[in-house]
């Protein structure tokens, strides 16, 4: 049967540096054209405090000037690749950001930002998601949901964190009253942008996504949307306020937060009033982009790492302790989106070669590690490492947590310890996936994306190994931004040229690489014992529940590094 | 009153790999000359087995021709000192050397490595302290002891080492019974040399040291000298029938050996007949040169470190469970010797600057992480790290115990981890304060000497502020060629020049530098609360017996390093 649609689908997506925008044939995945635009205020885009390294803003008009550079480069790319290529033939348009990065915003939805009297203050800017600032309004919240309203905590891993939407919000409160009080609303980046490129910026009017909502400011439909009135109001009165002024309803990303208005169209030279889909966070469309699907676990394996599923709405679903957020409609519509992730994954290997430098200069890079690495056999080192240098998002859900090296001897070596860290990494990811499996989530597959899948082999088949699954990578090399756009050609819907579902666009449009990496079966077995060991550093050092003995950890890690050294 | 004493005595050192000669002047300690000869066979004076990393022999020959060119140019450097210099006025000879290092010899007493048909054997050479080749036997006899002979144990910190006398004699009659036959009977070095200085080598005759023969070969007066016959007969016949052939008794070393043979007085240019000292361990006379008595406890604090205290024999003394040895008379005559031991300490700081390689070539040197480490306040790196690199010697007695580092964060420093690396130590060199103190030996002063006392004032204070006593360090830079010399004075005696007791000699010849490192109290209380979190990861990973939760291990480092980094 041929296919009958034709035409194509722009994505965007609003990283933390810069914004990437990508021109996708909506027949069949091709991505004819992409360009960058890096945010051009503070340090790599990101306005930085040196009296307080928690603080992370951004200013709002890069976003808008950066969807004009990266939209006209794209299309100029477009033509070059092929000449026949039409801006007319673009049905439809999709937003992912990161987040949770909250915008306080006037009653016209414009940032406080472009207001003279705010244009250098700090917290009139958008907060970006690894702003720490809150910190203590986040325990705050935590503790007062932990008394009064458990069931919110129960669908955010037990913590409400200090990067989230509300913790920001009562920071600035408690901070800067001024810039709380100018504020008609406070509106995520990812329903910023939409409802810029629509022309309806109103925050009484403008659709919010219910990824952001149902993630990072504890919306759901179980306790009637955003959460009580009085609880906001028993942190603080005007905070109880605010919730007249942010929400009652969410979409998910099928719907088209409206059309494109025609001042953007002109200034983009793209055609008026082709759809806009409603927002969501880039490790969602991402996962979207990579082909998620019931069965089918996606990895965006980073700096971080963010593990993403979905499960069907209509069938019973536990809360899962430790995860990061169970959200219906989150990633796709009709499904409750997972999400689960690691705080440090390729920042571990960056830390042993930036921090650490081993091996000098020149030795130390990451190839050169890693093709030392690659030459060792599981176990044979005799160390064993936690991946916590940075935390523990998933299951443990604590911040305050660090890394652990454990059987160096007088004659460890650098690509020793990367290997080790690498494994650290692929350990933790095991524990994530038995997680939701003990839960009942059935993971057939999964597919892993983002910079480390795309540039470390090695690390894949660890994780091959590890986890004893095949691991295969998307075929995009720009998951978040095809999931953009993806969700833009599902807003367009079948009328216009583009799909009527999820699962339709993804089947037409997403695919994996042909190189997968299957599961060694001897390294697996080695790889079981020493899981069982991690898992007793993991539970010993990282649980208040655990208790016994430490004993065998540095005997059973010699007893597995002697063996593999005489096979 | 004015010293009537005048005249040298001269003290060999023969280390791992060279022998060193040193010239003192008997009224006051000042060394007026001392030469090295590096040992010409093998790598660096060590013959190796490619084939078998545990094997570590010797060439007696070496030490032979050791003797003669470090006293030759140690006596030509005298006379440009001191033109006024007379090699007649040396009246005494001392000797140590590495131990256990067992030699196998004929009826005369020549190493079977000087026979032709053995002269290419390994065999046959001297088994340097380092050979860990009798492995298997050093816990077959660990094992026989334990059920049979638990009171040999119990002197030597509860396990028969790899590197001990019984252990490689065993594995000699086990791999090459040619040797094993050949060999009438085995010497300890540290007797060898003396016995050849004196032309008296027959193994029958020569006189056997208390230090080697008690710490190493489970000698005591306690079971009538040597283990048992019968004891030795089960592990092999064999090995029981050379007991016969050993000895019975052994000799302090304040006794002499014998007088300087004729031959060697010719050879070297030193007086016929002068006495020479029945030989000891370096450790054990490194910590008379020290001015080891009781209340002084002495730390030889280089590569791997030894600490070295007496007590008086006829005061009550229990067994000190992790100890190395227990030896009445082994450093002192009419004191109990007690050896403990870290297995690894400049070798833990070597093993980051040479095999981790931190930070490049040129940055990541000692000095250089030493100087970034003495910046840092204690507990503010929120690191802690166990000494076990290369296992522990005390108070746990297990090689097979491993490295432990933990609290690393995405912002670790090579510097940061490489204070932590001391601070460990640090915490180990407590551990073994502490188990001598619980069982009533009173310390009252630490001096130290070695290396690392000598080049690093950083590792000093901080072991001042862990163990919280003042680190006072020897005057001299080698003492354990200066304790040579002081056993060669006091068995050349009163009459001829010399000292009556080691108290004497000690009290004219030893001293500490003016230098001093006194504890700070203030970093004391954050060590006190870091040690307390060691003993927690030395009891958890090191023992059996623990049992407990490791949840606020890294909670509490976090909690120091918050207050450290905010006073």
């Amino acid at each position: 049967m041929k296919n009958p649609k034709a035409g194509y689908t722009l994505g965007f997506d609003f990283g933390t540096n810069s914004v990437r925008a990508l021109l996708v044939d909506i027949r069949n995945g091709r991505e004819l054209a992409t360009a960058i635009c890096r945010y051009g205020s503070g340090r790599e885009g990101i306005l930085l405090d040196p009296k307080n390294p928690n603080l992370a803003r951004q200013n709002p008009a890069d976003y808008l000037k950066g969807i004009e550079v990266a939209v006209r480069q794209t299309l100029a790319r477009a033509k070059k690749m092929d000449r026949a290529f039409d801006p007319a033939r673009v049905i439809g348009i999709g937003v992912d950001t990161t987040g949770s990065t909250p915008i306080p915003v006037d009653k016209d939805g414009t940032p406080l930002a472009f207001h003279k009297e705010f244009r250098r203050n700090l917290n009139a800017m958008a907060w970006l998601w690894k702003d720490h600032t809150g910190f203590a309004e986040a325990a705050e919240i935590t503790a007062l949901a932990a008394k009064e309203h458990p069931e919110y905590l129960a669908k955010c891993g037990g913590t409400y964190s200090s990067e989230w939407f509300f913790s920001k919000i009562l920071h600035c409160l408690r901070i800067d009253p001024n810039v709380f009080e100018a504020a008609a609303s406070w509106v995520e980046c990812c329903d910023y942008i939409p409802a810029v490129l629509v022309g309806e910026t109103r925050p009484d009017r403008l659709l919010r996504g219910r990824c952001a909502a149902g993630h990072k400011a504890m919306f759901n439909a179980q306790w009637g949307g955003l959460p009580a009135k009085d609880f906001l109001a028993k942190l603080d009165p005007k905070l109880g306020a605010l919730r007249d002024r942010l929400y009652e309803t969410t979409s998910t990303s099928d719907v088209p937060a409206g059309k494109l208005a025609a001042s953007w169209a002109k200034k983009l030279g793209l055609p008026a009033a082709i759809p806009v889909a409603v927002g969501a966070f880039d490790a969602h469309l991402g996962a979207v982009g990579s082909g998620v699907f019931p069965g089918k676990f996606v990895k965006i394996v980073g700096t971080s790492t963010c593990d993403v599923c979905v499960w069907p709405s209509d069938r019973p679903l536990a809360d899962i302790p430790g995860l990061c957020g169970i959200v219906d409609g989150s990633v796709l519509p009709g499904y409750f989106g997972l999400e689960a992730g690691q705080s440090a994954v390729g920042d571990i290997f960056n830390w042993f070669v930036e921090c650490v430098r081993p091996g000098g200069v020149v030795q130390g890079s990451h190839a050169a590690l890693t093709r030392g690495a690659a030459k060792l056999k599981p176990g044979q080192s005799g160390l064993l490492a936690l991946d916590w240098n940075n935390g523990n998002r998933t299951v443990l859900v604590d911040q305050r947590l660090t890394g652990l090296l454990l059987g160096q001897t007088l004659h460890t070596e650098p690509e020793e310890i990367y290997r080790t860290l690498i494994e650290a990494t692929a350990f933790g990811a095991l524990t994530i996936i038995r997680r939701f499996e003990e839960y009942g989530i059935r993971i057939d597959e999964v597919i892993n994306c983002g910079g480390i899948a795309e540039k470390n082999p090695l690390v894949m088949q660890i994780y091959a190994d590890v986890i004893g699954k095949e691991m295969k990578v998307a075929r995009s090399a720009q998951t978040c931004a095809l999931g953009s756009a993806i969700a833009g050609a599902v807003a367009a819907g079948r009328a216009a040229g583009g799909y009527e579902t999820f699962a339709e666009a993804q089947a037409a449009m997403c695919g994996v690489k042909a190189k997968t990496f299957k599961p060694d079966r001897s390294n697996g077995a080695v790889y079981g014992q020493l899981y069982r060991l991690y898992r007793q550093l993991h539970d010993g050092f990282g649980t208040k529940e655990w208790s016994g003995s430490m004993y065998n950890v540095m005997k059973d890690l010699l007893a597995i590094r002697d063996r593999q050294l005489t096979i």
